[in-house]
């Protein structure tokens, strides 16, 4: 399998072609941003923990039935994935208000929801990612009724395997966004990455928040929390 | 039946007590406000254009089996109805693209939408109305899964019979928004006021605007816009 040329570039990552048509590199970078791309920096060791974070996520999600993209890790940085075509909607799952719909609805950060509460974002950065409902999302071709619910019901059975993982490794999952994809053999599968980028983690014991908010916040240990994560990750999953 | 206290003023009407504690009465100002009250006016003909506009709407509803507050008309600004507790939701239905939805969406105004879109609005003047789904209302407290289900049916009911209704005034009805309300005996029904406040409603020859949107954009004869549109109901309903 050989590295070929660079098919695009994200803030996060670099998606990379190989020899296979069906097939590609994602590639980890150092470098954050937040706040729809307002705020840019990069930290030590974000691209290979967030790297590793994701293939150990995968792996425990595709070992309990979940789709994915994921074929096998490659390097430090380096991820061989299967190419999708990315549905453009962000799957966001809530398990304790938090972040922009704390400040939407007017409420505060750290409660419990007892009923799931499941967004979707229209994946635009020029529209600035907005929340959206279901109608939008069929009227903008993005999904029929009948696959969003298929979506949601994968988004829901993810939430389910990472509270879970979560929670054993003394994590709270308050909140995580993931994308899906359409494969070349026409197969929803899990895409992009599962991480401290993408999820919100707070210690069970302290509170103390282990994810891209100490970036987007500036509360420092930035590093420390993403190799933390990793750390317990690797204890419980038992690598 | 005796006006008594006011009980609320907000930015269009104002809601006055009767000597019966299951009925308000509700008075039409000449006052418009826009883009969350950034902007304000006010113009002639307004608010009995509005109540009689309501008025002739909300029979019209009844007398097709939508259950609704209103009880009578009471003078060119007045109307009495039956108080309810407001569902703190607003519930928009959307025929064609137009206004936030076009915003946010990044869609142009004008097309028609093949699937009916319904958007709730967390109505809070503080948090600026946002747009929230269905999650976020159980989570706030508005309504529960089954309650939600109930309201979106009577606003779809509500939807039909209004664009048919103004399809034979010669209108195409864009979109509009509702409120709904529990009665003290506990039955959900069509409240507040259905008017070109509250309407987006576009000549169907001409595409010329007839409602609110000629006051937010300055674009003239705003009175001429409301006074016509009650022209046009009258004479479909033949009263
Ligand atoms: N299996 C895959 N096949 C093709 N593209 C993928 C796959 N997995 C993820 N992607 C896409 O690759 C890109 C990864 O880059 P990155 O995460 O840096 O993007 P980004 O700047 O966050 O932009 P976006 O808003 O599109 O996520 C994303 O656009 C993501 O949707
Ligand atoms: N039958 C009713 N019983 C009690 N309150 C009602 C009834 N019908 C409408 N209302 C409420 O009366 C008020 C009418 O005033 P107005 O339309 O001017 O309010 P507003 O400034 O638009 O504020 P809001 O954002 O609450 O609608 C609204 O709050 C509306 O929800
Ligand atoms: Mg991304
Ligand atoms: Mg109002």
């Amino acid at each position: 399998m050989e590295k070929k040329e660079m098919l695009y570039e994200g803030k996060a990552k670099q998606i990379y072609a190989t020899d296979n048509p069906n097939e590609v590199i994602v590639y980890f970078k150092d470098d954050a941003t937040a706040f729809n791309a307002q705020k840019r920096g990069s930290f030590e060791h974000k691209g290979t923990m967030n790297n590793a974070i994701t293939v150990l996520i995968f792996e425990y999600l595709r070992d309990n039935g979940i789709p994915t993209h994921f074929i096998k890790n490659l390097n430090d940085r380096e991820q061989l994935v299967k190419k999708v075509e990315i549905i453009p909607l962000e799957f966001v799952t809530r398990n304790y208000v938090a972040g922009s719909m704390a400040k939407r609805l007017g409420l505060e950060e750290g409660a419990k929801i007892e009923n799931t509460v499941y967004d979707i974002c229209y994946k635009n950065d020029d529209l600035g990612d907005p929340l959206i409902n279901d109608d939008h999302a069929v009227l903008l071709g993005a999904a029929t009724y009948d696959e969003l619910l298929d979506m949601y019901e994968l988004t829901a059975d993810i939430n389910d395997l990472l509270v879970e993982l979560f929670d054993e490794a003394g994590l709270i999952l308050a909140d995580s966004k993931i994308e899906l994809g359409i494969t070349n053999d026409g197969e929803l599968v899990l895409a992009d990455e599962i991480s401290p980028d993408t999820c919100r983690l707070w210690d069970k014991e302290t509170g103390k928040k282990l994810d891209k908010d100490r970036f987007r916040r500036d509360l420092g240990e930035v590093s420390e929390a993403y190799l933390e994560v990793h750390e317990r990750l690797l204890k419980v999953l038992k690598k």
